[in-house]
């Protein structure tokens, strides 16, 4: 199929929805924003790695520590460097088919070894992406203009000087906006009813919540913070004017009750911030704070990157937060619980795919945060990903 | 792709067909017949089983011993209620995701776990299925109207008292038409010359039939039945009107005669009706009755069900029957026999599935029962399934 | 997807082209030209084997000793009769569906042995495609005109007496195009630096050909061959006109040195032949000459015949050289030397299967034979290979 006519999202569902086209069409992400597309310590000294972010190719190194990012497609004939990388120098990589050779630094063109004569030498540029470590995290600003201060776009407290930061990261089957969606959704704690987070952690969650027309007209279920300085989210308050549903029922019978594993509480505040990033205050535990972001690598599939933070006053309490990731954190919370999250996404990408599923859905009331989040992704994003970018 | 995108049928095909365009267009089946979906005794009570019929995807229950059908997808995200079925009742079905409850029998949205305060209770229907169960299979009305007598989309002797059926079920890699066409092809009994229910069962088959011109003049190799009530079919009667083929000649030349098991005579009548089923009488034994479906599945796949049927005067008959099915019919002949046509109908399948072979095909002299049949399909049908239906 | 909105070809890319636009278009290979499908020990004698040229599906067999080839498809249901080839007698082939039976001669419809009376006997032919076998080789003419002379479609010297030809072939994913100026590539050369080929047979390959802008002005960098009679094609001159490189640099710092296996001095004179063969000559000894040919299979992938020819005085010539064949040759040069061209088509076809990579590649100065042969494809070709030739 070529690209031209490779159509990325239907024309028709845009024009449908008068609230959040921009949200709609961002099926690969958004432009222009900072996002994080692995750890740093996945990337070695001088060892390239590729990465796909937003639809496109990338292949980062580490050159005397610092991180750098190039397009992985030559100029020439459009070959990926990473089939087989070549570095004959430090500050740079050679193509393995003809030998064009570029910068890491600013992807200039410096030499071509297969015909050192040749006039295109110090003419062309390979793309280049801005690259930044924060909490052993690496970002890419991935866009055109001069990258924004990282901390516009991550949640408030992330980059808090004090607070350590562990997690993982997986590759899912959905669209970015599934995960972000499901990630954001106060009733899909239904489907951790189950969680053997709850007992083993002692904690307790609801099956959902009961809404109150009178607390929804006054429009404190959520609340949407659009600053022109600092970060861009939506905080989910119905665990605060919403009543927690401690009995399922059915035709008046109770069926179903939460599993209650202890008196821990957990997850009283949930916000999510532009380009796609998830803070749920405490989480899995009242220490913690669980940071997740759902990055766009193709149209169908995300990078799901979790990470739990923690306030340690000193490199003892920062071990001792690393030995409790280990045994408990990450089998309980990242993989027990979040396991959940990531079947609901892939079981939702068939109805969304087509982009269909944007109209037919029926939402219900305490998906307001939902709606508010995409509209203010339509509005604030600093531009959407198409095809002609990748 | 998207689905406004996704194109069922080629357009430019049905335009130049003048004679059936419905049943060009019927790629995915019919709307508003009936359909065999699976039998009886795979559906247990309280345990939903998933189904796929015409490219709608069903969720199928029986509830005191009766079987209901629900569309196997919330109105709310779209997600399969099938992904993890929970019933909290005997008569609901409660959605995984959001705890959106469901009536198996209307469809109605009863009760939503999650927000029970929630004003969607009681004001959206899911789509639900009349469902019937008939000699161990389970029919489906798929459709929008009232359902119509199950009698007239059988074939005739289906539904006769005293007449015992079993069968088996499997999902065939080509479109239903294929299928059907195939069945009813009176010369592909050239693939079944080397068939082991032939001297198993004592029984010849021949290897086509000489078509006579004044015969095929008088229309006596075909009948259609196309009355105001009753099954709408085709009857083949070129095995009365042509001579059967002994000698497969080249110049002149005899390089072929069929292998005689013995002097039992089978297939005499053969017969098609909608939406889609043939009976063969008798097959695969003087004693016995084929009766098999070709359900359409999605484009390119389809139910292929079959039955035989014999007629038994009480308990002691038909469980002797179930022997010999077990032991002889299902391994000679749904098995023995008709896994020729399976792979008949897969190698059809590359040529028609862009829909140019419906008009690049060159049908001759023995083909005018399946012109008939499409015909008769495509003009007595009630309504075709498209995309817009699923 | 149905064949008449299937596209081969994107028309806006074609428009914005205009050099070689039929070279663009010919993703399945060219029309009426001699392309090898096989070699003739593939084909015994009365055993029908399939064959995929240009996007058609093709049946071959042997009779007499002689090559045939028909359409690998009945005219009645579009059956291959490659699923199961029944031949009756040794002149025709009988489809196993319906025993419409064809002479592999010239494709006429000879007999029904399902129907012996069908008017359609005698009336209907086949597609059928002359066969030559050369040098081992079986060539088709794939095309709707009289078969032109097989000389003018191979490379000079491929048929000359007293020259012995061995060879392999595989199927290789990626364009037949992609595959053709990775071999006709000047500087393709610094994949091959670490090839076990250089030291096994004692010599040496440049890392490329530093390119001077006066010689390159004066056009003797290659030569195209475009007479009304013989073959048409290109010469690259570059190994002749430009100054190898024998020291890889980056930014002044010299950082590779091609191995240096002995002295023994190949791959003095390549050239490229319509429709898609490439000559090397010597290669990969002295004493030997490298043919080669990228026959279109499909859109994406590719038969990749190699050959080597040695000039023989007698059989035990030909005996010896088919030892070395055995035991040096298809292991240091076919496999050892071309896998790697092998994956480098296939690493370029991601950028150039939407046909976009023909507008984005960025070409240099040592690509200046590529582009002639772009140029000699699209102006001298016979027809261009479309979908409605399937």
């Amino acid at each position: 199929m070529d690209q031209s006519e490779r159509i990325l999202v239907n024309e028709e569902v845009v024009k449908k929805n008068k609230l959040w086209p921009n949200f709609i069409k961002a099926k690969l992400g958004f432009r222009n924003h900072w996002y994080p597309v692995m750890f740093g310590k996945e990337i070695e000294e001088g060892k390239p790695v590729k990465a796909m972010l937003c639809g496109e190719n990338l292949l980062l190194n580490r050159i005397d520590g610092k991180v750098y990012a190039i397009k992985d497609r030559c100029l020439h004939r459009g070959v990926a460097f990473s089939k087989k990388p070549e570095c004959y120098t430090k500050e740079t990589i050679t193509c393995w088919y003809h030998a064009w050779t570029y910068r890491w630094d600013d992807g200039s063109l410096c030499d071509i070894m297969t015909d050192p004569k040749s006039d295109m030498i110090g003419k062309h540029r390979l793309k280049t992406y801005t690259a930044q470590e924060a909490k052993g995290l690496v970002f890419i600003f991935l866009g055109d203009i001069e990258p924004t201060p990282l901390i516009n776009d991550v949640p408030p407290g992330f980059l808090d000087e004090g607070r350590a930061i562990r997690g993982i990261k997986r590759e899912v089957g959905s669209n970015w906006r599934i995960a972000a969606e499901n990630g954001f959704d106060s009733t899909h704690v239904f489907i951790h009813k189950d969680s053997k987070l709850i007992p083993n952690n002692e904690t307790v969650i609801p099956l959902g919540f009961a809404t109150d027309r009178e607390e929804e007209a006054k429009g404190t279920l959520w609340e949407v913070v659009n600053n022109e300085d600092g970060p861009k989210g939506v905080y989910d308050n119905i665990g605060q004017h919403a009543v927690p549903v401690v009995e399922g029922k059915v035709d008046g019978e109770t069926v179903l009750r939460p599993v209650i594993g202890g008196d821990k509480r957990i997850a009283n505040q949930i916000s999510i911030w532009m380009p796609g990033a998830l803070k749920v205050d405490p989480f899995p535990d009242p220490s913690l704070i669980q940071f997740e972001w759902y990055v766009p690598r193709d149209e169908n599939s995300h990078w799901y990157i979790q990470t739990l933070g923690k306030e340690v006053a000193n490199e003892a309490e920062e071990q001792e937060f690393e030995k409790d990731f280990n045994e408990k954190w990450e089998d309980w919370g990242l993989r027990g619980f979040n396991d959940d999250d990531i079947w609901a996404r892939e079981a939702m990408e068939e109805f969304y795919k087509d982009d269909w599923g944007w109209i037919k859905e029926q939402l219900f009331e305490p998906d307001g945060n939902i709606v508010a989040w995409r509209q203010l992704a339509s509005e604030a994003n600093r531009g959407v990903q198409t095809l002609e970018d990748l």
